[in-house]
């Protein structure tokens, strides 16, 4: 941009998405001022905020090694390579997430922002602004009206070539633009809420559980899960219907809670013997889709979960709107400013952010079901054999989402077509039975997908 | 409710909706108050309000029957018994809307409007407050925020024991709800637009074309429509894509625009000279369907368009709304009160309100492309001759959402299976060029939808 006036940008919200942004924007050359109402993160301790675990993955890391920062954060991580699951007598199957060395990692949000926060602040052309809240913006003339919530009579209007909605899944930017003409939007919720448990380490000082698994309770209608924090507690996460004969509503008094306990997660009860006063202690919430279009107006951009809030089952959330960013930062760089590159952003992203919501809602069933179905786990097996005897031609849609860059939709498309001949060939004579040998398995995928053979 | 305190209820919306609902709690005798953010319709002018055209039917004629107003509003509509299609020549074909008698009727939204607020405002507990625009529900001590619009610094709050939202596709009560946790939401824009012309009397000072139908011009990818206004004029409403090589984006210029009805309305050219100033007088308008639950938060509650504003392909965006109110007083006259009414009013209304949205999407498309091809008019004339001979067994989809008040959600399930039988007898060989005598007729009825045949 030499020659040039430099070019502004405001993004409001200092979350990990608008972090990762103010990152990519900043080493491109504009001068990005970053709002967030939150009091600023480097000077809060992790009592003060809120423990939630996200699962960083293959996209994650994409983004992060593109501004070079995949060592920086490397140990706020727990690599995780299976999942494991734990059956209403507490005994343990396993399921690997990926090949040999493959894992995702549990990371802390708080950790991973402030560690953005920290490296993002230093650039001499990012300004972080704290305790301010964009209220709404001016699309016309690209201005957002901030509160300082440390004196609330203090407002003022921003203005900036381009504005950034990192704000979550209840933007204020996007509330703005829904009230444009001709803004399609959608927000919905599940049956379930989610309820936070937090489960220490054991006597020893260690991980009460294996620290390198995500472990589920996969319960059929509601599940436990649980990831490992590096201060070797695990934040457990209940899902769980607000209504109806076993739910939020329905469980009202401590030995209610004990005796769900003990009857559907008798191996925590033990190793969380205050399980019942947390019950009442955590919030409930409650889990929201949020779809729409356009994401771009006048140069007032969505980004993030404020683009597209999804459920957490796929652990996509963080991954997704990183690669926001990254997809974003490629564009500017073969187009050439970034006005030309937001309409491409929204095209290319909007079909990918629309397929892992989809995704994010399939895989919920998956998690709190099928996993504890023996047919389940033996059609995975017979998936990962033929991953390892075909590699180049059976990818396994989880794998494409998880340890690929492959664009969502297209990992969709193919689990689509997975789905197909595996449901065709777990339909066998035997297949319950069989040993699934080089040999065997080399047949049923001469027989079925090579072939595209119908039953 | 003697020995009671009286209850009271605002409406936000003095509309067709929020008036009619106001008759009917008024004369269940709640203290209403109906907030509206125009001026007093009663001292308007219908040149200084915009001219829409409804389609007044069976549903909102039993509504407005059941507060004793059918003749109070009869002289304000005008019958049409059929639609007129004009094809590309000019040339006419008819279909009528039912048996013969039956019509729907072209209303002036103003003059029903002004009808409504008059006959409410008589009401000694029913007050009206104009220029009050309610900006926001506190939903938890159902109280409105109100701005006086005569004098905006005047702002005050206004709580009651009901708020209802009557205030249309944009409602701000809805807003608010949107904010609540686990509000379900949706708002969605088809490609098209919409621009109204004026087609004034002809030199004789009559109706320039037949008053007694709705005229389409149906042109596969948009339309014209046409209504007759009691003042002998027509509003025609042009449906056209907002983009792509032949919309509005892509006609510019009056030579465009004059070409373009050349080509395409060749016989409004010569009835409507100013047709090229009016495209570019004339606003142009979007078109939302909005979905959105649950309509009833702590008896502050949702009517009309503002909990489901649909498309107007089918002409009952009014006439739902109508069947609203109606429904909500049955079930305060079942119920007992109004409290116990609103969970079963939204229960049953939300079924209903998704089934014609779906239905009005739906008839678009016949509208503008089917109504024009000669195997869809006999198709019709099928179907008719099916409800002559099994009245009882066949009545047309468009029959039951039109002239009855069956629930739209089995007028939407019966039409799929009609669609169904229709489809199989469509491909009975020469049936094109079959007469439609009784006994053929009684013939395919017995081979097709008596049997439930399959082909």
């Amino acid at each position: 941009m030499a020659g040039k006036k430099r070019e502004t940008v405001i993004v409001f919200g200092g979350g990990l998405v608008g972090s990762l942004l103010a990152l990519f924007l900043g080493r491109r050359g504009y001068r990005v001022d970053v709002y967030e109402k939150r009091p600023d993160i480097r000077y809060t301790t992790i009592e003060e905020a809120r423990s939630i675990n996200l699962a960083l993955s293959d996209r994650g890391w994409n983004a992060l090694r593109a501004l070079g920062l995949e060592d920086e954060v490397k140990d706020v991580g727990l690599p995780m390579y299976a999942r494991a699951m734990h059956d209403i007598e507490g005994n343990l199957t396993y399921q690997p997430y990926g090949k040999e060395g493959q894992a995702i990692y549990s990371v802390t949000r708080f950790s991973l922002n402030k560690r953005l926060v920290s490296i993002a602040a230093q650039m001499p052309n990012v300004y972080y602004h704290f305790n301010a809240r964009i209220n709404s913006v001016n699309l016309k003339r690209k201005e957002a009206h901030v509160t300082n919530l440390l004196n609330t009579e203090d407002e003022y209007n921003a203005g900036a070539d381009y504005i950034f909605g990192a704000d979550g899944a209840f933007s204020n930017i996007r509330s703005s633009m829904q009230r444009s003409d001709r803004f399609d939007y959608q927000q919905f919720y599940i049956e379930h809420g989610y309820k936070e448990f937090h489960l220490n380490p054991n006597e020893a000082n260690d991980w009460a559980l294996e620290n390198d698994k995500l472990h589920i309770w996969p319960r059929g209608t509601f599940m436990m899960i649980a990831l490992p924090n590096p201060d070797k507690s695990f934040t457990c996460t209940l899902f769980f219907p607000f209504n109806g004969p076993l739910s939020f509503e329905s469980i009202k008094t401590k030995e209610q809670v004990s005796e769900f306990f003990q009857t559907y997660f008798k191996d925590l009860v033990g190793i969380m013997p205050d399980h019942a006063d947390q019950y009442f202690r955590n919030p409930t919430s409650s889990l929201v889709t949020v779809k729409c279009f356009p994401w771009v107006m006048n140069n007032v951009a969505l980004i993030g979960d404020a683009a597209h809030a999804i459920v957490p089952f796929f652990g996509q959330g963080m991954n997704c709107g990183f690669e926001d960013c990254f997809t974003l930062d490629q564009l500017v760089e073969q187009e050439g400013t970034l006005e030309a590159a937001l309409p491409k952003y929204q095209l290319s992203r909007k079909k990918s952010a629309d397929a892992i919501a989809d995704l994010a809602l399939a895989n919920f069933i998956e998690m709190r079901d099928s996993v504890g179905n023996p047919r389940f786990l033996l059609r995975k097996k017979i998936e990962a054999g033929f991953h390892r005897l075909f590699p180049e031609q059976w990818i396994p849609m989880y794998t494409q989402v998880t340890f690929s860059n492959v664009p969502y939709e297209d990992a969709l498309a193919s689990g689509r077509l997975q789905d197909h001949y595996l449901s065709q060939i777990m339909e066998v004579p035997g297949i319950d039975k069989a040993e699934l040998t080089d040999a065997y398995l080399t047949q049923l995928w001469s027989d079925f997908v090579a072939e595209g053979r119908k039953l």
